[in-house]
């Protein structure tokens, strides 16, 4: 994957969290970038710095954009709408401008609404990969391999745009596919934003009840995975569930009816419902592997 | 761990799937047995002794246990009852019993309406171990390697016969507590068997949605994590469930409540109300580690 001389002069990261940390330190370690600009509103860009993950630590978006062939948006959904207003006037002429945001549609109507023009440079994206940390403490420069990769360009997107981004995210191990931005959405609240919510209610729950500290005490490896990403950031996924709040209270509707339908079958000692709901969710998840 | 000279000499172990035949497995490997004998009611105990985790595949209970001084019944906890009643003519005057049922309640009532005098010598246990997997082919010697290994006593049961039992389970690497049966009950309620109806009905719930396909196509590690125990035997379960049904409703409902809030505050679009409830669950996560 090492290119021979490096594809990208200079990259733009605008937050340099988990997300945009483990992207700058992958691409500096396989040399796919000469020089790597981080820019957060906080202290991630000089802990990235620090780190080694980016070569500069910028102190606005103007002087991390300027200059950089490539932009990647790697904040929170809702920073993105700033990001994109302060890229404008900053972007580079030809600059491709991508992002790695958990929800579509509303990152493509806030970069519509900002870029003017330069929206046709703008080829949204989303990488499946991911922690219950955060920060650019917990950058890896693995994260992304052997990961999907989604790219979510609307009719207008160039192709040959679309294709230099997968270009760029292929040499730090990623697989690139597409997906229609308003089924990215809807497929993304069914396996991961609602499942989020699912993690937190029942971490909350446990943490709420008068047993909180036994079963802290007496866990197993299952109660730990199912509730893993319940130690996800609360404000980011408040933030992406509201984000993306029509599909998520579809998936919730959905999730409602399966949990009401176990406890009646348990109130009922109707052990025929129970195993015939356990099956249809043991068949399907047996098939994710 | 490596005993000098077996700790003993024969060992019936009743039902050798993934619990029966980890134990099996490890107890051989360790040497603290000079010979296993298994039951089980299907081809569990062939396949176990084709695969050498135990010595002997026995046709009956009563073949099982002659001989034995140790008995330990790791069958699903609806088995428990006829396998107690098959027990009690063919104990040896001095064996101990043990169990590995996930619930301690009820039995311990079959413990002691079928063993007579002989309930004296049975320690009610749970090794907190487990995978997602079951059968013989899933057993695994250090399933139980630093795992605890709860003995719940009742007031009658002689403090040496826990001894004995503590002494054999740390050969494999448990880690041995004691739990009163009744706080057992709803600890695990809270912390397993509700949790794994949560991953059932999520799991359910996106199978039976309209896009299960592709949720299973960009699924990433959270969603895996998540419902990973969703995979698990849907009969055990819906009646290990079943069994610690009251325990299990009072933790339905708790997350229920939880459940409920965060739709309404996803309804609301109340930002402050999902960030708190989040931060809850979140505090709580973090302190599992």
């Amino acid at each position: 994957m090492q290119p021979a001389s490096p594809l990208v002069q200079r990259i733009a990261i605008l937050g340099v969290g988990l997300i945009g940390g483990s992207l700058a330190a992958a691409l500096k370690r396989v040399g796919a970038v000469a020089q790597v600009a981080g820019y957060s509103p906080n202290d991630d860009a000089r802990v990235a710095r620090a780190l080694g993950h980016v070569d500069v630590a910028c102190d606005s978006v103007a002087e991390a954009v300027a200059g950089a062939s490539f932009v990647v948006l790697a904040a929170p959904v809702t920073a993105m709408p700033e990001l994109f207003a302060q890229l404008r006037d900053a972007l580079e002429p030809r600059a491709i401008v991508t992002d790695c945001g958990s929800t579509k549609r509303s990152v493509i109507d806030a970069a519509r609404r900002a870029l003017g023009d330069a929206f046709l440079r703008y080829v949204p994206g989303h990488p499946i990969a991911g922690s219950e940390h955060s920060g650019p403490q917990a950058a890896d420069p693995d994260l992304f391999r052997d990961r999907r990769w989604l790219l979510c360009p609307v009719e207008t997107t160039p192709q040959q745009h679309c294709e230099a981004v997968r270009r760029l995210v292929e040499t730090v191990g990623a697989q690139v596919s597409t997906l229609d931005p308003a089924l990215h959405d809807r497929v993304f609240a069914e396996a991961s934003h609602w499942p989020h919510a699912v993690a937190f209610g029942l971490s909350a729950a446990i943490a709420g009840g008068e047993l909180a500290e036994q079963a802290l005490e007496f866990s197993g490896a299952g109660l730990r995975d199912t509730t893993r990403v319940g130690a996800s950031s609360p404000a980011m996924w408040a933030d992406i569930l509201l984000d993306n709040r029509d599909a998520c209270l579809a998936s919730a509707a959905r999730f409602r009816a399966s949990n009401e339908a176990i406890v009646a079958a348990l109130e009922a000692g109707d052990r025929d419902a129970l195993v015939e709901i356990f099956s249809a969710a043991s068949r399907w998840r047996n098939r994710l592997g």
